[in-house]
C-alpha cells in the first residue's frame, strides 16, 4: 500500500493543506448555514461527499435539529459612532445563534451581553448559545475594559428559519465489507486546530486511502457538527455502523505542534486500540488517554446504545491548551508539516487496521503444509542453516485458526505486521490459507 | 445516608457499646444453653431479632446439633479446703460441655483433667470439647504448678439434655430484594475481641442502617454458635441465601486496638471484595487477606456447596494475637473507641456495596440525551468553559448499561462513588436511566 | 510415587543410559532404514514399544512418506588413492538421502557437492536434502580447503525403494483414561545431545512411571523421525490423541551441561505449562520460552487442526548452541549426569501432571463436613490449639468443586503439591470428595 514519501506528492498535499485551509477560514460556519455548505462543497473536490441535508426539526432520539441561523450583519457602534465589533472582521465576535436585536443602550446594558477572557485579555473567545435564545458579542477583555460610558447602537441582524442542517459522507470500498468509521465536525468558524485540521486531514487521508492498490475494509467518513450531526447521523445509519464498524476515529486537534493523543475506545482494546498500539508509536512520544464519556463526538458513538468501537486521534486534546476556543487558534498557531504528520499517523493506523484485522483460516490445517515443494522453504540443511527460516510463514499458519488476527500473531511473535501480511499473502498465493 | 457524625449521637452509641458488653460478658455462653438465649434477649433489645431453637438431634448437613448443656455448679475443692478453682469465678475455668462427674482425686489424677498454657502462665485457657465427652479444668498454668499432693474433690454438676439451639437472625429489608449477609456468633463465654465484639458490632450497624433514608439492599443479620450454628442456619435457609446473597460478611475480633484486616471472598473479587478496596482504606493501615478455608463462618458460607461471596471484616485476625482465647482477652484489651471505628468501618463497607452494587439502563441509550433542556448542562459555553461539566453525569449515563455497577463506573473514572450516586439519582429523577 | 533416589539404582539408570548411548551412537539413523529399526530394537528392550512400519507413499495430511533409503558404501578417492571421505568413519559424512553416483570429478566439479562450515573449521556438518533428489559429502571446512587439484572418484553406493518408515509407540495407561504424550525423535545419526537424549530420556522415564504404584494419567510415548514421523503418527492417531492428550512434551536436547529451558504450548497455561512451573524451578536456572510455531515436532502437534497442549524439555535448545548440528555435538559434548537429571526433571513435571491436574468433587458440599468425629481433626481445642490445624484438608474441601485441580489449590494455598495431594488421598479415602 502506498504512503507518501515521494517528496513531489508530499510537497503538493502540504500545499494542497495550506491552500484549502486559507479557502475555508473565512466561512461563517455554524450548525447549519451557507457556511457549512460551502465548507462541504470545497472538501467535496477532494473527496466524493453525498449530501445530506436533514430538515429543522427533525427528531434525533432525544435531540431536535435546530432551525437555520442566518447572519446578515452583526455590530456594536459606540458612542463616537466607531464599531466597536463587528462580525463582518471575524466570524468569532458574535454569539453563535445570536437572535436578532436592534436597538440603542447602555454602556452597563450591553455589557450583559459581552463574553471575553479576564485570564486571557487579548483573545476573543469563542461562544456559542445554540439551545437558549440570546444575543451576544465575543471580543478582548482588553477592548471591553475600555469601552466608555455612553450609548451604543447594537445591531444583530440574523435570522433562524426552517430550514436544515448539513452531513456529507463517503465510503470507499473495502473487500470484506466490513467498515471503519472515520468522523469529524464542520460547524467551528475560523479556528485553526480545533477545527480545521479535523476535516483538512479527513480530505487528505482520503486521497491515500483511494490509492491503496487494495482495501481490505471500507472506510467511511463522516462530516457535520459536533454533537447534533453525529446524533443526526447515528439516527440515519446507527444500525449500519453497529453491524458493520470494525474501528472508527473521531479526528479533531491534529494541527498543533504537540506530539499525538490517542483516546481509546470505550472497549479499551478494540481493534483501533491495538493497531494504534503498533502504528503510532513511530510518529514519537504518543500518549495515551483511557476512554472517558466527555470528549467530542465519541461521546455519541459509544453511547450504550451503540457502544462503537471508536476511539480518538488528536495532538493536543481540546480543553489541554490555552488557545482552545479562542482568537488565538489561528493558523500561526499550527503548523502544516505537523498536520501533515497528522495524515501520516492516520494512514498508518489505517493500515495497521486493514492488515492487522485480517484473520485467516487455514486450508491445511493438521500438521504443517509442506513448504519445501513449493519453494517456500530450503529444500537443503546444512548444521544450523534452517533454523528460523520462513519464521513469518509458520506464524501465519499456526495463527491461521479464525481466532487470531493479524495483530494478535504479532502481539505474540514481535514480528513486524508488514512482514505478517506479506507472509499471509504468500499463503494466500500458495491456497494454504483463506480469509477468514 | 446518615453517619453517626454527630457527637452527641456517637457518645452515645460509644456509652450503649460499654454498657451493653458489661450486661454481656458474665453470661455463660456455649454452643447451647441460656447464657445464649440471655445474651440474644440483650441484642434483641436493640435490634428485632427473630428466634430459632433448633432441637437438639437435629441434622445439619454432615452434623448433628448437640444436646443442651447446663452448668449448676462446677469447682474443685483443695487438700486444704478451699476452692482451688471454680466456675462461679469466669466461666473459662471450665472445660466447655464438661460432663458430669463428682468425686475425689489424687494430684495425679485431678492433673489428666487440667488445662493451662506453659508459654503463657499467667492466663487461664479457653477450652472446649463439644464432641467427644470429657470433663476438665482451666487454670493459670502458675495456679497448676503451685497445686499440692494431696486429695482433691471434684463436682463437675452439669447435664445434658435434649433441648435445643439458639439461632437469631432479622432483616431489613431492601428496595431490591437482594440481601447483604452480616454473620457473627455467640457462643464464647467471656471474651472481649473474640468475641463480644462481633454482636456488638453488629447490633450498632443495624441501629445505623435502620436509620438510612433508602436501602437498596436488604440486610439479614445472622447470630448463632460458631460452625454448628452457621451450618444450622445454611441447612434452614441455604437456598434461599444462595439466590438473593449479593455480599456478605462474618464480623469477627473488631475490638481491639490494630488496624483492620479484610480477608476476601472465595471469590476474591466479588461485590463485597470491590467494596472493600473503596469503603476501607479511609481507616487507615488496612491489611488485605485472601481467602482461606480456615477461619470462621465464611468456611461453612463458602464451602463448594454454597460458595457464597462472604468475606470478613476483623482487626487482629483470630489466631494472630497472644491473648487469642484466653483470660487476657478481656475488656481491658479491647477499646470501645476501636469497636465504634469497626462500626463506621462496617456502615461505610455497607455503603459501598448498596449504592456501589447498583447498575443502571439508559432509558435514552441512543446517543446522549439533551442535558441542557433538562437543566443538567450549561446552555452556553464560553471558551473552554463547559470542558469537565457535568463529567459524573456523563460517565453514568454512558456506562447505564445493565452491565457495569457503579463500583465499575468509579474504577473507571476515579469519581468518587458517593459523586456518582448523586449523579445518578439527578439521572434517575430525569427519567434517563433506571435501576437495571 | 517412587523417585530414584537410592543411589545404587541411581548408578544402575546412569551406567544403562551411557552403555545404550554407545549402542545407539553408530547406527546409521535417517528418516527411514534399518538404522532406525536397530535403535528401535534396542530401546524397545525397556520400553514395550509396539512397532508401527508406514509404508512408502503413504499420504500424511499434506506430505507422503518418503521412500527407505539403503546406504551400502559412500566415499571419495583423491588423487593420491587415498579415501578423501568416508561414509564408513561417520553417518555424519554423507548427505542425508543422498541419491546414487559413481564418477570421476575434477576438484571444482567435487566441490558442488561439498558441504562444511567456515566459521567451524574443524567440525562436519550434519546435513540433509529429504525431499530433493542429490548427493553431496560432509567435511570440515580444513580438510575441504586442503583438496589439491586433479581427479576424484566418487561412489555413493546408495538406494532408496518403495520400503516403510519406522515408529514405535507404547502407552503405560492410568486409572483415568487421560494422557499424556510424550514425544522424540529416532533420525540423526551420531549425534549426541540432538539427539540421541531424548530416546534415552524417554526409555528410562518409561521405567521410572511405570515403577509408579499409581498413575491417574496414562503416559503415551511416541518414536520416530521428526516432522514426517509426526505428521504420519497424527494422520493415525490424531483425533484420539485430541480427545485423550491433558499434556504433553517434546524431548530433545537433554544432554548438554546447561540448565533446563521449558518452552510453553501454544495455548501457554495449559495444564502441563502450570506443573512446569512447579515442577522445574527445583532444577536451578530453568530458562522459559513462550511458544513458537519454529521447533521441533510441538510444530505438528500444536497446528491448527490438532491444537494439543504440547510444550518441550530441552536444556540448550536446538540452534542456540554453536556445537548443534554438527559432529561436535558428541559424546563428549553431553555429560550423562545432566542426562539423568533430565529423567528427575521429566519424571517431577509427570508427577505435577499427574497430581496437579486431578479435580474432586466434594461428596460433603454444603458446609465443612464434620472431620473431629473420622479422626481427621482435634476433638478437643485449648486456646489456639486448632488454629492452622489440618489445613491442607480444608483446601482440598473447599475446592472439591469439580472446578479447581489440586495445581489451582496449590497456587492459593501455597502449600505443596505432594501435601494436598496427601490430603485428598485421606479425603477419598474418607469418602468426603471422589475424583471429577
Amino acid at each position: 500500500m502506498s504512503r507518501v514519501t515521494d517528496s513531489a506528492a508530499r510537497r503538493a498535499e502540504r500545499a494542497w493543506l495550506e491552500a484549502t485551509f486559507d479557502r475555508l477560514w473565512p466561512l461563517p460556519r455554524s450548525l447549519t448555514g451557507d457556511g457549512v455548505r460551502r465548507t462541504h462543497d470545497i472538501l467535496a473536490e477532494t473527496m466524493p461527499l453525498a449530501r445530506l441535508e436533514v430538515a429543522s426539526g427533525t427528531r434525533a432520539f432525544d435531540w431536535t435539529v435546530p432551525d437555520e441561523w442566518r447572519v446578515r450583519a452583526a455590530y456594536v457602534v459606540g458612542p463616537d459612532g466607531t464599531r466597536v465589533v463587528d462580525h463582518a472582521d471575524s466570524n468569532l465576535h458574535l454569539l453563535g445563534y445570536s437572535t436578532a436585536f436592534r436597538g440603542r443602550l447602555t454602556r452597563a446594558e450591553l455589557d450583559r451581553h459581552l463574553y471575553s477572557l479576564p485570564d486571557r485579555p487579548d483573545a476573543v473567545p469563542y461562544a456559542t448559545s445554540y439551545y437558549s435564545p440570546r444575543w451576544g458579542f465575543c471580543l478582548t477583555q482588553r477592548r471591553r475594559d475600555a469601552l466608555p460610558e455612553g450609548e451604543y447602537e447594537v445591531v444583530v441582524d440574523t435570522e433562524t428559519f426552517r430550514g436544515s442542517m448539513t452531513l456529507s459522507d463517503c465510503l470507499l470500498p473495502g473487500a470484506s465489507g466490513r467498515e471503519v468509521l472515520l468522523s469529524t465536525y464542520t460547524c467551528h468558524p475560523s479556528l485553526a486546530n480545533n477545527e480545521l485540521s479535523g476535516p483538512l486531514v479527513a480530505a487528505a487521508l482520503y486521497a491515500r486511502l483511494a490509492a491503496w492498490p487494495t482495501r481490505r475494509l471500507g472506510y467511511r467518513f463522516v462530516l457535520g457538527p459536533e454533537t447534533i450531526g453525529a446524533l443526526a447521523y447515528l439516527s440515519l445509519h446507527g444500525e449500519h455502523l453497529v453491524a458493520h464498524v470494525d474501528a472508527g476515529l473521531v479526528l479533531t486537534c491534529l494541527g498543533d505542534r504537540a506530539p499525538l493523543t490517542y483516546k481509546r475506545s470505550r472497549q479499551g482494546d478494540a481493534l483501533g486500540d491495538r493497531a494504534a498500539r503498533v502504528a503510532l508509536p513511530a510518529f514519537g512520544g504518543t500518549r495515551w488517554r483511557d476512554f472517558s464519556p466527555l470528549g467530542s463526538d465519541e461521546r455519541q458513538y459509544s453511547s450504550p446504545g451503540f457502544a462503537l468501537p471508536v476511539g480518538s486521534l488528536m495532538r493536543s486534546a481540546y480543553g489541554t491548551y490555552p488557545e482552545y476556543h479562542t482568537s488565538d487558534d489561528d493558523k500561526a498557531f499550527i503548523s502544516f508539516e505537523r498536520l501533515q504528520e497528522s495524515v501520516d499517523a492516520c494512514e498508518a493506523w489505517c493500515r495497521a487496521v486493514d492488515i492487522g484485522g485480517a484473520s485467516y483460516r487455514s486450508l491445511a490445517p493438521y500438521g504443517e503444509p509442506q513448504l519445501g515443494r513449493r519453494g517456500l522453504y530450503p529444500d537443503l540443511t546444512v548444521g544450523a542453516s534452517n533454523v528460523g527460516a520462513q519464521e513469518a510463514i509458520f506464524w501465519v499458519l499456526n495463527f491461521a485458526d479464525g481466532e487470531h488476527d493479524l495483530l494478535a500473531v504479532h502481539e505474540r511473535s514481535g514480528i513486524a505486521l508488514g512482514e505478517l501480511h506479506a507472509a499471509a499473502a504468500r499463503c494466500v498465493g500458495a491456497g494454504l490459507i483463506e480469509a477468514a
